[in-house]
């Protein structure tokens, strides 16, 4: 049996996730709305660690600014008496019908102008609340027709956008990081950050990009056709992984938002042991080490019974694989199965130390290209062995 | 009648396209191999301007070097007589079994070492012959497996790869640009440099970045599920679209290389149309002004006779697009119908010119959300219209 | 320009697609609700012959029986003050929450029996309006786990619930076809008919199979990585395609159900060619003579403006295609193309008539398959012939 | 540790499988070519049962009659030796570039004629080694434009094929079955029977299709972005799963042929329930009792060592499955969670034993939807308790 989920395993839940009340495109809601304070105790029970949320599970859009100040106050009350942190606070700039054509990059100026307005107040929220990161999905700045946006305005109006966040975090000197949420796409034909890799891209052409990061979700890089612990391990090159969102998802379909582990499993292993481990070579290397947060959605086919149970599994299944991801660094087969295979040679610059190119090419080391490639990896039955861990 | 394709249209072809005999992973050869001379008096007959090669498109892998100075020459006596520019130059670190663990992140370092000194060599040829972009297609780094790469250590070594031969190409003061060429799979499980976005996030890493630009190509950015028009606007943007791939794909599967415009038709219009026409709201804007460089294959079904007629229909279909593309610009119906869209305010910035963001946060502007969303967009009849240029 | 549509064209929507107010998984609707009423009218001003819609698109789900028969004599009322046809019907047994694990499939057994209820009472509502197709869109019935469905059991559900249904229509005397429209996914993460060829096996299995047939759906196919008028083609050889849904979809993300022609323009075409012309080699040969029905959604950045221009999209698309795939058939190029290819050979049966499988064994007919192999088949310049007559 | 694998798991491996050199389209081999009966021993010691080939496998396309017999003769010694099953033949229509448009199906009638010829001769192959599987994968029988193929003929030639063949087969007294292999593409861009539903529906048509099934291969129905455990359900119950070709596959890209739970882990835990444990709720249900086939290929990173693992991999992982298969039904938590799920509920026929469907119509059983639609699947809670049995 697993062990119970504690605060020092930093399990942090969306309020959206358990509060997902079921609708989908061809489906009314088959759950009941609860309050936002009616899950943290809850959560708190099951050893959660910290919740975050849009500004507008908290309250409605269109909230005056005493209805805004009490629903936080609640909120902030029941986290606080079970002892929940809030880590993270993003924007919803994707419900209400005004975000149809997107926040930031909307063709329509108004709307840019009253969306940036509304990022910078849950900027404010967030500082409020004490979170130390905020999210940006920009779930609508995209098209579904090539004709319908000038790309490189987009491009220029992101910018200006996330310049104009960032620059505003720094001037209130909040201590707050951004984490940038790439999506392929849907709700939007094509979102303009499709992948992680695009969005270090743009995060390279940002005036305050040095608190800009990101926040890689498992689905969406999947939905790209990726694989999730490549991203996370080109991010964390680039000193970006900000934040993260763990979820399932079964192939290239919608966003199916599932349990983490319920998707592709044994990616899902490299993802964990990449999370606790750290990249092999680097031992004292970049780590992640901030909240583990789900993004998921409780299957539509369940009650609230099943809501709770779904969370439980997402952490019950996180600390599974920690614990196999561990065995499996530490088992001596495993040790020698990645010399085998040359894993641990990698992080070996391919020159010698201050060797001069023109040195480099005038070598003649007897390199016998034909006699190389007869070596044996070793890749299967290394990867059998991770299997072996991961369901022996 | 479509006319008929001249060198000032710039049209490239990789000896390896009409040079592809047919061999698949099911299938032996159905054309006979040429020498690559034999393709360029043909080529030029067509209407194309320019070429490019692998290395060992032109000499055998183990050619001695007396075999690729005699080869060389031939094709550029070849080239020289019928006014054909060579106009980029690539290596080949994918096709001979020692790079099947990848040139220059291989585990091997051995085979790094090798891997790096042929692309080296490489330069020197591509400088040698002429040609101005040197692209560099990392097919095989990558991996099957997760446990059997170091991500951290991959991008170290890619990393310093790419600075090691930028930096010769400037110590050598060669007029040549490096353009990576991404890809998502095929023929590894995942390939390091999966996307534009991913590729553009490598070189904002680089110290000698300035002289590393991209090579999209159609198929590739549509095997990871993105949109390649949006990929040229992303590269564009961040300045470093040096040169391109044209091709076709449909849908989700092995790269199929078909003619251009045999893909996705309608995403083909809107890349003919930004690379000849340019962003709509910046007509001094970034332009691409590049090689119309194909990286096709000819379907195995075709003998000879259909390998020319490919390469004509690659053209034919370009020229006919860019007329299309063209018209749908002058068009007023159009014009109107982007204004009614708005496609031209996005170039407007969000900020008033010196606007503080005090000032911006604290303006009541009267704006009304619920009936901002309102708005008609109109995206649909311009689609439409661009659906009947295309085809009207 | 395109001529306007006409009745002759038999063109016919959904009252669900004009009717769709924009809600999807992040957002709220983007348009009113009107009365089904008030878009009848519009379609045949816009040149529409029929309409098609679910009960709850005329009543809601818990109507009373006077409210049902108010509404629908109001309906009807309004298509015939018209002119419309009124040419399918179906059932929703997808948006009340109580449908959240399918209607003939659900593991609940009180709640098949409420499903097939319902189908039966639409049924009834089918023929009492005229229509002569009854559609059974199965969108519920799948999973997202395998372990939570006894797939055996739901294949006979299914069976039991479709011969049901069938058997009562030819009890009652109806003149009325069963169509069944698959799709590989979304709502559910597996849908249980997937595609064409997997409702096809199933109603081959079916005692009352002979009045049930397909409904394929562009997208859906699509969805499942396939070819659309492949499967029109084997749907029609089968002698089952009953009706069809027309839309467009950009590759394998979520359903989009985009304007006709808005997604796969090449296949589009060919689609439109089959339809209007069928195969080549078989000009009496099967043909589908049904209407041209749309199902599509306006997209949710238009306001009602851009439903009636959507909806005329998909119409003038059509028709634009349909001459060109007349201009396609009639070019004496294209007949020679097809005849170099070998387009019409395939009708020839590969054995002689009344040839024994002996003599075709013993026969030497000096077939060279190393010569044969040589041939080129054409196929790359008959696309392009193609491709030229779409956008010439 | 998994236990050895013995005869009685009746696992086989295509020749084809351990033989592959490693080409693929951008790479040549990296592992010598072995005679067919170099592998016979090596199979045999690791716990093999049986072993399956192409003609082409065992002697050249262009082999004289006394090679073939040779060859054969030699193989059937060394199985003989070893005491291995020879149980199933397939032909090669796909290497030789005479099959470049297909065998059955080219648009060449003389090409077809060559094709139909090489497959009896096959199946007269097939029978002589004692084989009672003859597997068809028409993986050329397809196209890659439209136009290029009359599909109502393609099927006519593909019924015409097949129906030669098992009447061949029938007029011989072969104690022989034909199993079909779907694909969606590649080599093909559309290949004609893309999944196990298209291939089913064909089947329905034939006049020898009693002796006509399936061999569906798990990466093929991936490729087509479907559920392979559903696939081998349908199959099941149409009473046509004939064979199995299992393996790994990694998303929508190339055809990856990986070890068996290289892929999706989750999935292959479920095919494996079904396979060793049938439908939950059919004990004595139609169960799939032939060989355990692996149709995979050593990564192309290994050399010889790697393909001797690759192979113990396929079976140690099934072995493993199946053990956690076994007690994943034989957990009362698991039948408990099974029927509060109702998955047992489904086998039960929605009509009561000789209902009526008028004495159904008229039936009021009180049901409401509204609190029907609160019951709780706890889908959820049984996908974990399979994941805890599945990684516990």
């Amino acid at each position: 049996m697993t062990r119970q989920p504690t605060t020092d395993d930093k399990f942090s839940f969306g309020l959206w996730t358990v509060g997902w009340t079921g609708t989908d495109p061809f489906g009314l809601p088959t759950r009941p709305t609860l309050a936002p304070w009616e899950y943290t105790e809850r959560l708190a029970e099951l050893g959660v660690w910290g919740i975050t949320f849009h500004d507008n599970d908290v309250f409605p859009f269109d909230a005056d600014d005493a209805t805004k100040e009490r629903n936080l106050a609640r909120l902030k009350a029941a986290t606080d008496r079970c002892g929940l942190t809030v880590e993270m606070v993003t924007t919803n700039t994707f419900t209400h019908p005004v975000f149809k054509d997107g926040g930031l990059t909307a063709n329509d100026r108004s709307i840019r102008r009253f969306g940036l307005r509304k990022i910078l107040r849950a900027v404010d929220l967030a500082a409020q609340v004490g979170a130390t990161t905020f999210v940006m999905w920009g779930g609508r700045e995209g098209s579904e027709y090539d004709g319908s946006k000038d790309i490189f305005a987009a491009f220029e109006r992101y910018k200006e956008g996330l310049d104009t966040v960032a620059g505003y975090i720094k001037s209130q000197g909040y201590d707050l990081r951004i984490a940038l949420e790439p999506k392929p796409n849907e709700p939007r034909g094509d979102i303009f950050l499709p992948t992680v890799g695009h969005a270090l891209a743009l995060i390279a052409e940002l005036e305050h990009g040095d608190i800009v990061g990101l926040n890689p979700e498992t689905g969406h890089e999947q939905m790209a056709n990726l694989n999730y612990t490549h991203a996370l391990g080109q991010a964390l090159w680039s000193g970006k992984l900000f934040h993260i969102d763990l979820n399932g998802q079964r192939g290239l379909k919608y966003d199916q938002d599932l349990v983490f582990g319920h998707g592709d499993l044994v990616s899902a292993f490299f993802t964990v042991d990449l999370l606790e481990n750290g990249f092999p070579s680097y031992p004292d290397g970049p780590r992640y080490t901030g909240p583990r947060h789900f993004d998921y959605k409780p299957a539509r086919t369940e009650h609230l019974t099943g809501v709770w149970e779904s969370a439980k599994a997402c952490m019950a299944t996180y600390l599974m694989l920690a614990d196999k991801a561990r065995a499996f660094r530490a088992d001596s087969r495993v040790q020698e199965a990645m010399a085998y295979s040359g894993v641990l040679d990698l992080a070996q610059p391919t020159l010698e130390d201050g060797e001069s190119i023109e040195a480099f090419l005038h070598i003649d080391d007897g390199f016998d290209p034909d006699k190389a490639a007869e070596r044996d990896f070793g890749f299967v039955r290394l990867q059998q062995l991770a299997l072996e861990h991961l369901i022996g």
